[in-house]
């Protein structure tokens, strides 16, 4: 029996502001170049260019973003360009339809990670395979390293085969007590929001747990139009679906569901502090990017897009200049960019 | 007896780089609104504005800044513009010789400082006036206010006058030890660089400890061109001129020198961090100027006049964002803003 087919289904819709000021809405974190030369989009399809049994990527993605997709992938991808965003399991919902006839295996991913080890991801979608066939949801997890707060979490359960557990229960961002915890123990690891699945599978767990969601998704493809190869589903029967994530919708109700434990130099990018973790240094831990400068200056992260950034005699800083925004935060508190970006709208002249 | 004529003298040949990026030699400090909607240079020429018995100003400058001069100070002022840099005593040597013949007094001073209280620089020069018309060069030495180890110090000897002082000696910038024993012993003021003194005095004293650099001043001075109100100097002639500050070529040799100690709320402007001490600061104790912004964030000077700064959860920092250029160093480090200067010629693609 030939290896089933699997497409690739990039998820798009996120607006990444945890980047800003160089993600910005209309310009988000999957399409900048911020751990290599490629983008995080290009990145993610490159890492299935040499995927066993793998088809053309589909692309959900924000129609705002038609543009610069098509710019950074080149034609050769199925895009589907969502009217609104309605959270991942109704994007995916759209994917899995589109797919439905050819019953292909959906490997989702988010198009702003990134995985240092590529075989180690293959190898383990290898070992999700023969669950996939048997019609399990597959969901992989990435073992952890560090006592993550950010993250939902995943408990193993069962060995159902070599390196695939069931899934005992998801679990929500936790503490840091409870984060240290889970660290210790084994049999925890982190949701990075990946996943592989038959199409029909998805649709049938959709069908028995958002039905209204399947609905209003079906609905929008079956009145979608076309703009060259992508797809537009309709507007007014998409703004009908509910909004949810994967997780909430489907992983957490469906009854076979696996997970595969994977580690491959994974990192949602989703700090400036996590890009520093990910970044070359020089010898005094300085991360520069661009027109940055460091003098007596160590463990900064210090970027820029345009003008001279000169960091003099300072320790752990972050700075980011990018366009007409600079922010500038301790190392550690990156999570704090979002209280920047709040408070664009109190500046005097904002209207 | 009418009071004597008192000829502003405004020395503008500082580069200012200690405020870069800000500050730059095409535009330096002088010409910079640093700490009051009027720039330094106009405020200088604000505070000799209601003297007593004061002619029209005088300003010894680089050639390059007379448009920026002339668009500061409109056309009613004496505009001498040197073919070259020969430090304070060979340009206060030209102001001398071109109010040689009305024998004025010469009220020397920087064109990049501040004085808060201008009536008590006005009393300090009343205190001065008698002294000078008895053929004394007085020097103004400001009370210190902490142990700065970035002035030169005066020594003072017995009172002349009310509130005038022989000079003991100048003391070069001393370390911080010294800086403290001088500031706990009274008896010492920082060297401002404002001087007053009868032109013909000035120049006498020049003919008998600097006689080369009155004869290429005056040479100079000769077979000067006129520009306008300009005075353009001869370029070869000047150019034989020593090079030497008024501290070393005349006021530590001559005989009858005088200190008027004075408090004025005299700075320099020095540095960033200086500038930060002057600055209005908001209940955080950050110094916003510009398109500035701090969140979580104290005891921080953020200045721009463009893109726009914000500071997230880092205490005292001194961040200047200007043209093209950002440095960013901890507040008590800006004189290592040099280093940054210095280090631009190593910049890739740097000419």
């Amino acid at each position: 029996m030939p290896a089933q087919i699997i497409t690739p289904v990039i998820l798009s819709g996120g607006s990444g502001t945890r980047l800003w000021p160089v993600s910005r809405s209309e310009h988000p974190k999957q399409f900048i170049a911020l751990t290599a030369p490629e983008t995080m989009f290009e990145l993610t399809l490159g890492r299935v260019a040499g995927l066993e049994g793998g088809a053309t990527p589909l692309v959900v993605a924000n129609a705002a973003h038609a543009e610069i997709i098509r710019k950074q992938a080149g034609p050769e991808l199925t895009l589907i360009l969502e009217p609104s965003a309605r959270n991942t399991a109704p994007a995916i919902a759209l994917a899995a339809l589109a797919l439905e006839e050819s019953d292909s295996a959906l490997l989702v991913m988010p198009s702003d990670h990134v995985i240092a080890d590529v075989p180690a991801f293959h190898a383990a979608i290898e070992r999700a395979r023969p669950l996939v066939a048997d019609g399990w949801l597959v969901t992989f997890g990435i073992e952890p390293t560090a006592p993550e707060t950010g993250f939902g979490y995943i408990a193993l359960g069962n060995e159902l085969a070599a390196g695939v557990n069931t899934v005992s229960r998801f679990v929500e961002k936790p503490d840091a007590t409870r984060a240290a915890q889970m660290l210790a123990q084994s049999g925890h690891v982190w949701n990075a929001g990946i996943f592989l699945f038959g199409a029909r599978d998805f649709l049938a767990a959709l069908a028995t747990h958002q039905p209204a969601m399947l609905a209003a998704a079906r609905a929008a493809m079956a009145a979608a139009t076309r703009q060259g190869a992508a797809i537009l589903p309709d507007a007014v029967a998409f703004a009908q679906c509910p909004s949810d994530s994967i997780d909430y919708a489907v992983m957490e109700r469906a009854d076979k569901v696996a997970c595969v434990p994977v580690s491959m130099g994974w990192s949602d990018v989703g700090s400036w502090d996590a890009l520093y973790d990910l970044a070359d240094k020089d010898e005094a831990d300085n991360a520069l990017q661009g027109a940055a400068y460091a003098i007596d200056a160590n463990g900064c992260l210090i970027r820029s897009d345009g003008p001279a950034v000169t960091v003099v005699g300072a320790e752990d800083l972050i700075v980011i200049a990018s366009g007409d925004e600079i922010v500038i935060l301790p190392r550690g508190r990156s999570q704090d960019v979002r209280k920047a970006v709040a408070a664009l709208s109190e500046r005097p002249g904002h209207s």
